[in-house]
């Protein structure tokens, strides 16, 4: 065995050193704070489950996202938290169990077999909240809100805002009745938005149920996507038109309270189609190819664990907000305090640390090279007086 | 699949729900500051890494409380951390890899296969701090004072404060100069601090050893014991000296500045006994059996990553802290808002939020049962009203 067998981390696997850590910290206790604010507790479900409590029907890839272990104590298998949504859902369906509304945040580190993009994060740190037992657009505006709110948090400003619904999809795959092998694959297509292969999959439908699937790689852009939709589906799949005024007020409720936001929406998006059941949504910003934050309405979960329940909420990753920051300055300014016993040395130390500053104990006799200031004694009193570069590297 | 399998947790395993997250978030950032303020900085090592690099030594036991997957990627075991020191160990000597002292802090989720204790929890958020690159007393004192106050920072009074030196054994043994085997059966008893199976596996050793090692059964207790090895052990394994000089010097300066605490001296104390390599420490509560924080010098860590560094520090776990943490207070005092898009209304709400205050949006005209304000609308400003408990709960 090597060193650098030993020191190497797997692929997509991180570790966050000091200066990172500290601004990493910093962003999670600014997030969990805004949460707070807005009446979402915290809760801290476990890193491990039986694997049947976390694969309650949320995507069908966390099966193969979940690492899986046998329980020695149960001979079960235990599912290492692949995304912790299904474990706040069980929370809030069973251990809590409440009439009307809960809302409810978390923060804490999710693990995946295989990075979801070629570049992406195995062992991502998730943050989100989630807003259970209402069933109202409002609801999904608030959690839109909060996710807004979470990259203002973050410093971060040109957000573009996609919003989606699954009800669209669903109501033209209802009028267009196809066989279930061809719904597969014009699901398929649909979700690469790749014409060909869509072409391919409607080889033998009728012109008109071509042409109404045809147009749903068309239906991305501005609000004016809603207004073609509408002449689309208004006769031919009619069920879709709750899902565009769905739409229409989600985002007009945003623009008025976040004009910066750019909206785009997108009807053939199929992210979650099978567990979404509502309005679905991401956040981007320029230069970043990956949703920053993502979420949707998943009614009915929790039904698993016995309580069916109006769900919906929004998910972001510590370590991809992070990766945006601004790079901070290093920054010394910690003080040096000599090892000593002295009562007045340690009330004046237990002062400075309790007031914010960072008080070094010089074990050595050399400061710490953050240190800027040092503590010394004066007849008796204890002064910070300033540190010169010379003696805090030497 | 029933609900019920969908919602059990595994033994050992548990979530933590609102009121007491809110309470271990309050005690975690408490600590993380107080780390922060001594100088340690924060780091955030991964929750799995390769196998190997999880074992470097650190306890036998390590091996047998780890889960072990494959890494889909490399082939490779995968280890999910049982003890985050060994990943602190790593980066201080590979990651960072600087010279002189090294201060690092850490705070996160570990598992373990069994519970270390019959009722004890599989998966602990272990909270710690490592001082690497100085072999001194003032060192080992540094981090016993930081655990010592780590306890106070929770809450806690009435500390014992457990010392021993693993030098003291290990001169015992080496003026014994037992075989092997006999070695072996004397660790196992005296670990169990078993004076049967102890004098069992002396059976045929000379009168002097049996009686030498046999001591050591009853060094336990206050200051006196020291005394007592002096005498034992003064000429028959004159390198315990030093280790009992140690002993003697760190007691007398935590006892400065911590007259409070009381000190409990065990020179039979065996725990960790193959890989540290000086004092190690621990410290107990009244009522609870089990350690709640405990470390020790272990100086050579890091020789596998290919940089050998004296190290000392301590670790907890806030599950246990957060047990003993005295009940709060439920605490409604939250603030209603109505649903509403006003833009005098969200300014108040902006501003209150940030002033740290947890105002919630009133969706279906039901206020949260958790607010005792409301904001209500007069005249064009919206003022803070009380909120009737009939009106809150109904």
């Amino acid at each position: 065995m090597t060193s650098v067998d030993r020191w190497q981390l797997p692929d997509g696997v991180e570790e966050v050193l000091p200066q990172q850590a500290a601004a990493a910290e910093r962003l999670r206790r600014q997030l969990l704070d805004l949460y707070r604010s807005w009446g979402y507790q915290l809760v801290i479900p476990p890193l491990v489950e039986f694997t049947e409590s976390l694969l309650i029907g949320l995507g069908a890839d966390l099966d193969l996202l979940t690492f899986k272990m046998t329980d020695q104590l149960s001979g079960r298998s235990l599912g290492v938290r692949a995304d912790i949504t299904p474990q706040v859902a069980r929370i809030d369906a069973h251990s809590l169990g409440q009439e009307g509304v809960t809302r409810l945040c978390y923060a804490g580190s999710i693990l995946h077999t295989r990075p979801r993009t070629p570049t992406g994060s195995r062992s991502p740190i998730q943050l989100g909240a989630e807003l259970y037992g209402d069933d109202s657009l409002a609801a999904d505006v608030e959690i839109i809100r909060l996710m807004l709110a979470t990259l203002a948090s973050a410093g971060l400003s040109d957000i573009t805002l996609d919003l989606g619904h699954v009800g669209v999809y669903g109501a033209v795959l209802e009028a267009a009745a196809l066989e279930q092998e061809q719904e597969d694959a014009v699901f398929d297509a649909l979700q690469r938005k790749s014409r060909p292969d869509l072409e391919l999959a409607l080889a033998g439908a009728d012109e008109a149920t071509r042409e109404l699937i045809l147009s749903l790689l068309e239906l991305h852009g501005d609000e004016t996507v809603l207004t073609r939709a509408r002449e689309l589906f208004g006769e031919r799949a009619p069920r879709a038109l709750a899902a565009i005024e769905a739409l229409q007020d989600v985002a007009t409720d945003i623009c008025r309270q976040r004009p910066d936001v750019a909206i785009y929406f997108d009807l053939a998006e199929l992210r979650g189609y099978h567990y979404h059941t509502g309005i679905v949504f991401a956040a981007y910003v320029p230069g970043h190819g990956q949703a920053l934050a993502n979420g949707g309405r998943y009614n009915d979960v929790g039904k698993v664990f016995g309580r069916a329940r109006p769900a919906t909420g929004f998910a972001t990753d510590l370590k991809a907000l992070m990766a945006l920051l601004p790079a901070e300055e290093t920054g010394r300014g910690a003080i040096s305090m000599p090892d000593s016993d002295d009562p007045a040395l340690l009330d004046r130390v237990n002062a400075l640390r309790a007031a914010g500053e960072v008080v070094i104990n010089c074990l050595s006799g050399v400061p710490d090279p953050r240190c800027d200031r040092e503590l010394v004694e004066r007849e008796g009193e204890w002064d910070l007086q300033s540190l010169t570069i010379d003696q805090a590297t030497s």
